[in-house]
């Protein structure tokens, strides 16, 4: 391999097609916004089961500088695929993120076709290898002589620290064609802290004016029911580009391609028009704005959980200073733990049976007696696949919140199937509390 | 748009490059295996906090047939951008598998970007329409206006049957060149069905002999760890490509590029090197091996959470039947639930802090006490940001299981970042509980 200047790397694998892109894009007035393409390596992403966070969290950073993602691509381990899916997204972006294969172990190649893509030697640097050392010195571990190949970087690359962990991010800069190679390690709780400390900094100010992203998070109410009510106002009020994103007991309405005030009144136009069944804007968890709101309003909360079985508790203390506000909770699954911890009547499960609303506003009663909260809310349903019947089908749920003014039950019926249930159920637990907060903000227990 | 015939379009979009690859593999003796490309559709996927699940769903199937994906692109809505990577997936693959944009909103646009990848037009299908209003028409609604576009599919392909939703997917089959096209819709739960049900029947037998993967999933050891433990032993038996990938709290081993028999030795090496850390194959989880554990020795099971906040209790309730071995569970966020639920002592508190063994021992034997379960376990630690002290910093968890013998702790030290130190913990929490139930199966409470 011989070393040759960036500007020759970069007009080889630049090529036509690039220029062509760019006076389309200068053509349409968005030379300002820098297009980014994000390739994720890892035979694990291809192969069963894992889910890829990278794109969500690097998106969600990115959409904070007004910026987004233009592609995303995973491949496998394996240098030749990764050189190759290197210099095809150099063609088209201005910057490339590639996250993964930087460890110790033989299927971490991504150095090696990240050196191959920019036709360098690979370097070793002992100042690297001095750092892994003393990061295994500071856990009593010796460094396995493997790790040494996390030393080795392609020559004339900038080198990123990890503060979590030992191998180093990697960055390439093209100052005259204005392009930029970031090469960052796959854990996320390594990337996450190198990408917010030395990629963010250069991309401030990246953003085209108008190109903003803002997202509404709508809850309670389905995808199509949001559109017919909103969409002919917002088309009126000229937001460019509208978009929806259904999840479980979820609607994001997103959106994008005007100017800031205008976004903004699209968003005071969604309120208004989808009054409290808008819980949060931007990145914004159901669970946040609750925990949110019960501090502000010093209200104590507590679970009751039957078919969630702890998912209700266990997203509310997701939210660090979550111990502020959550006394705690109870999943009692079966009939007993219902009457003995709960104080379940006998007679409710009997006449109508555990899945109920009586059951769950007893299950919610329970609870907040017992824990002294302000709120407290009770879950049963039927999560599946099986104890359905006709009269009371898998996706039945009965949710009640209990306050000092007495005990409020809905019911629902979910999607039949286990996890959807289990996340829809404790979403629509969640805005059961969301809603009493709001609208009692320091409604306090009589004692 | 003029109709063509297929092997034209064919012709047309593969070009010379895919005939390239075709020699390569033919010539690697690979020409049996289908080389499989996945196109995720959707801005929001691009654009801030949502996870991707389609790549890992579908790789899990795909895996299962001894199949793999060969790349993942993610691309925003956008009729060109789609059509331009359907294109390019085409020309490199013979399944290509395209997701989302099925729907009825406007931002929904594959099947244009389809018909405009084959160069056809579009056909209402009125048989579609009337199922998508009978869909409505069960849940007591009626079908918006917009929905007839989700009845417009490009001539000549085929039309795959949504059972869970409104979206039909679509199947175009080139056979003159083995080369499929597969169009399903973005909800999970609508895609799955129609996946199993329509497209994998026509991939069963196209893996390669000797291409099979395995999977050997591990806890309870670090990644370097296993691999300097195991990694020349498996070289030796001559297992192809070994990859590791390392989650909270669990390492998957994989093995591949070797025939069966070679694969199985390598799982069983594995097996003998590392013993009882290895809590599972594919894709079973831990939870899944606990629940299967409890149910096969008829061992009940509660728990006792402090800073894993449910978390446990509701991974246990997401495998279908814990409600058979699973008798409930506490989230004691604050120590009077602590001394008021499960009666762990206030000189425990005092002596120890919350955050001890003491603590956690007594918390599990309380839980077991209270519910009458063979097995309880009890977790407290700091989960963070705040909390933690010089000695007692965020990221130290304290464990125990309670059985009829007598209580057993540990302690760990898990990164100091709240999500992860949940997931961590609570995977902790699980395996001591598997170890348990693996070494005393049948271990019942004399009463």
């Amino acid at each position: 391999m011989t070393k040759r200047n960036e500007c020759r790397v970069n007009l080889r694998h630049a090529g036509g097609r690039r220029r062509g892109r760019a006076w389309q894009r200068e053509k349409a007035g968005m030379l300002d916004e820098v297009k980014i393409e994000l390739i994720t390596t890892g035979s694990e992403l291809l192969l069963g089961q894992v889910l890829n966070s990278h794109p969500g969290y690097l998106s969600g950073r990115l959409e904070a500088l007004g910026l987004r993602l233009a592609r995303q691509t995973s491949v496998p381990d394996g240098k030749e695929g990764i050189t190759d899916v290197v210099k095809e997204a150099w063609g088209r972006s201005e910057l490339v993120i590639v996250t993964g294969g930087l460890g110790p172990t033989s299927d971490d190649v991504t150095r090696e076709a990240v050196a191959a893509f920019l036709d360098r030697k690979m370097k070793f640097h002992p100042e690297i290898l001095e750092k892994i050392r003393g990061y295994f010195a500071g856990r009593g571990l010796q460094a396995p002589d493997m790790v040494r190949v996390q030393a080795m970087v392609p020559e004339g690359m900038e080198i990123l620290p990890n503060e979590r962990g030992t191998a180093p991010g990697l960055f390439w800069e093209d100052r005259e064609r204005g392009k930029m190679l970031a090469v960052l390690p796959g854990p996320p709780r390594e990337l996450g802290p190198m990408f917010e400390k030395w990629v963010e900094p250069r991309l401030r100010g990246r953003a085209k004016p108008g190109q903003e992203t803002r997202v509404v998070r709508v809850a309670g109410i389905g995808e199509s029911a949001v559109q017919e009510r909103c969409e002919a106002a917002l088309r009126e009020l000229g937001v460019g580009e509208i978009g929806y994103c259904a999840r479980p007991g979820e609607v994001d309405v997103r959106l994008r391609g005007a100017e800031g005030e205008i976004l903004q009144a699209g968003v005071g136009k969604l309120r208004e028009l989808l009054g409290v069944a808008v819980y949060g804007e931007g990145v914004e968890t159901m669970e946040e704005v609750v925990v949110g709101l019960a501090r502000a309003g010093k209200a104590k909360l507590a679970t009751a959980e039957s078919c969630t079985g702890g998912l209700v508790a266990s997203r509310i203390t997701d939210v660090p200073g979550a111990s502020e506000i959550f006394l705690g909770g109870w999943v009692t699954y079966g009939n007993e733990a219902k009457v003995r911890e709960l104080g379940v009547r006998e007679e409710s499960l009997a006449k109508y049976g555990a899945v109920s609303g009586a059951v769950a506003g007893e299950m919610a009663e329970g609870a907040r007696r017992r824990s002294g909260a302000e709120w407290a809310v009770g879950v049963t349903g039927i999560a599946g696949p099986g104890g359905g019947s006709p009269g009371k089908p898998v996706g039945l749920v009965y949710l009640a919140v209990a306050g000092a003014d007495g005990v409020e039950t809905i019911e629902k019926k979910l999607v039949p199937e286990r996890k959807t249930f289990k996340a829809m159920a404790s979403q629509a637990a969640l805005n059961l509390l969301r809603v009493k907060l709001l609208t009692n903000p320091f409604h306090k227990t009589e004692v």
